[in-house]
C-alpha cells in the first residue's frame, strides 16, 4: 500500500518525528511524506510516532491509499524535496 | 474526484493561500485541505494559487484521487481542524 503522511507537531519534537518518518517514507515537502510500505511496517510506524509525539499538541495524519491506480500528484512552485514517485 | 492539498508557503503569504483553499476544500490540519472538487474548480483553485504563491520559494502539492473507494485516513494526536470525510 501506498502512504501519505503529513505531520504538524512542536518544535522540540519536529527532529525525532523527521527521524522516524525518514526510515519508512520519502520527504516530499516541508511536513509530509510518502512511499510504499508494508502493512507492518506501518504500524510499526504508528506505533513510533505514537511514541515520540504528545498527543494532546501534535498531528499526524495518514492517507492510506490501497493502490496508487487511480491517484496522481500534481504540484505548484519549488520542488523541496523526495523523488518522483508518482508519474 | 477528492483532492488533499498540503501547501508551504512563506509567512506573508499563509492568510491569502489559506483564504484560497477554504473556498474549495476543507480544512484538516495546519496545513493540509481535502475535498471533493470538479475537474473545473481544481483548475481554477490551481490558477488562483499560482497568482498567490511565489514560485521560486513555496511550494504546494495537490494528490488527485479519481476515487476514494481504496482510500483510508487515520490520524494520531490532536484533531486540528475539518470534518470527517473518509469513514
Amino acid at each position: 500500500m501506498f502512504i501519505i503522511l503529513v505531520y504538524d507537531v512542536g518544535e522540540k519534537r519536529v527532529a525525532k518525528v523527521l527521524k522516524i518518518c525518514r526510515k519508512y517514507l520519502t520527504w516530499v515537502q516541508n511536513s509530509v511524506f510518502e512511499g510504499e510500505i508494508t502493512e507492518s511496517a506501518y504500524k510499526k510506524l504508528k506505533l513510533e510516532l505514537k511514541r515520540a509525539i504528545v498527543e494532546d499538541e501534535d498531528s499526524v495524519i495518514f492517507y492510506i491509499l490501497r493502490t496508487i491506480k487511480y491517484s496522481d500528484r500534481e504540484m505548484l512552485g519549488r520542488k523541496k524535496g523526495g523523488e518522483e514517485i508518482f508519474l
